[in-house]
């Protein structure tokens, strides 16, 4: 079992529009729903792949209900939400038929009182003995402590638990610090983090700030990893065309069963790259093209950097 | 106890960002949940003043329950929405903070079935006969015949019951010939139905068309009426600066409450602009600020048109 922490789930709800014109009425042709959040992306790739997989982290409202019903949709995938007052966001994608691009509205999501902070505490160190591996995922909702994810890697890791971070801004400067096994930055990331644009260096650096592992997501530029076995570059054979969101959170799915099968890293990498290629390929975050996947594995090029 | 009717009810949602940029990534800095659709603006209002209003038309998923929610806690308004499948369509307004400007994006809302829409007519059969008025009012979700609304004028007059119509496109040219007591259209809709962008003219031919009275809004132009009793032009004593959105059915809800008082025209149209413009200075669609509202009354000009 895997254990994935999304404090600031989310309810994604993308819309097809002809075109996007600020100060204009549009008629959506085409409205989809899912439950969204990192964590819950990479959950809902984990059990695709057939791995059982506890969600925590917060669920409150009507958006929190519709967030859980997509949830129990998915096989092999329990639900270990905590509830909260304040409303689940939601993140609203407008997607222009006519030019392709996306336009992103976010929600700052419900906050958290310290009294449903203690029991998110209690909820997380009640499951963390029984699973094998901890992904914390995405950004922290108003109210939680910028501080949160560095405690959640202490119990994690007092526990004997593997834990992988994936997270930006002060709470990944502050995650990295209490040694996570791996991190996952992307490259915005990972240069706000390090203050290099130059990947080479910054995940070099990352790793000295604490995590044993660091594995870099660079977009069409495949995966840069600094792990204590050695220095690796992963490519897909050729650059994937369609929506990138979601991406990198099926490199952590892959990331993480590379983990719990004991693959060396290079065999890890292979599988995150194809898992974030099929990814790309697949209208939503959280879901992959399977026969792009399968076909992708025999094709990733993992060499040293 | 008035009745109104919102076939496509909304769940309206209100974003505040600092500068609506197509293809780039926003965080709301506010979120506005509200009840939506024309029937429950004019409901809102209605309740606000005082009255006794039932609101019918149909609710289904998530989003239908968060408009039921926001409907418990209005004083007087009793919710008789008919259950469907498919979820009540959101409605997401994105005001600019820099430029004020609003763009909107519009679900189209839920699929209703005949089997559906059966269940409702049975509903307003049974509602009609114990009510004084009753207000059909905005666009009709997919699945529900185009003629809906004439059905539903001829069910009232039946009963004897007084029918506002405020409606567009082609639910307006079938609803017309049905005979409403008031028809309500805005500007556009007046010019759609009669090919004529000359006010007079066109509430004139609108008239002609089987409406008893029309009451036509235009915006910052004030109200133009046709009725039996004579035609006038209705205007605030100053231009309300604010927010246009549901001004429209404030002016609805005047015209229920002056039709219920058996008010003279003049005054039922005194009591519309005065909403209106009260209703031009909240922020949200369904609101209106009663200090305006007062205050203009007395100012309100009506003149022979």
């Amino acid at each position: 079992m895997i254990l994935t922490v999304t404090l600031n789930t989310a309810l994604d709800i993308t819309y097809r529009v002809r075109s996007l014109r600020p100060h204009t009425s549009h008629r959506a042709t085409e409205v989809v729903e899912r439950p969204g959040g990192k964590g819950l992306n990479v959950a809902r790739v984990l059990a695709a792949l057939g791995h059982e997989v506890t969600v925590t982290g917060f669920t409150g409202g009507a958006t929190g209900r519709a967030v859980q019903d997509g949830l129990t949709a998915v096989p092999g995938l329990v639900d270990a939400l905590v509830p909260v007052t304040g409303p689940t966001r939601r993140t609203i994608a407008v997607v222009d038929e006519r030019s392709g691009g996306t336009t992103q509205l976010n929600e700052p999501g419900p906050t958290v009182t310290p009294t449903e902070w203690s029991a998110f505490l209690e909820a997380y160190e009640d499951l963390v003995p029984s699973v094998s591996a901890v992904a914390l995922c995405g950004s922290l909702p108003p109210g939680v402590p910028v501080g949160a994810y560095a405690g959640l890697i202490r119990t994690a890791k007092a526990a004997g638990v593997p834990v992988l971070l994936d997270t930006s801004g002060e709470a990944l400067r502050r995650g990295v610090a209490a040694r996570p096994d791996i991190l996952k930055p992307n490259a915005d990331e990972l240069a706000e983090l390090t203050g290099s644009h130059e990947p080479l260096r910054a995940t070099q650096d990352a790793r000295r700030r604490g995590a044993r592992a660091v594995v870099a997501s660079l977009g069409t530029q495949g995966l840069l990893a600094f792990t204590p076995e050695g220095r690796w570059h992963a490519l897909p054979p050729t650059p994937q065309h369609g929506n990138p969101t979601g991406a990198g959170d099926a490199a952590v799915a892959g990331l993480l069963t590379g983990l719990l099968d004991q693959l060396p890293w290079p065999d890890r990498l292979t599988r995150a790259v194809a898992l974030s290629a099929a990814a790309v390929r697949s209208p939503a975050a959280g879901e992959f093209d399977r026969t792009t996947y399968e076909n992708l594995l025999a094709g990733v090029s993992v060499t040293a950097a």
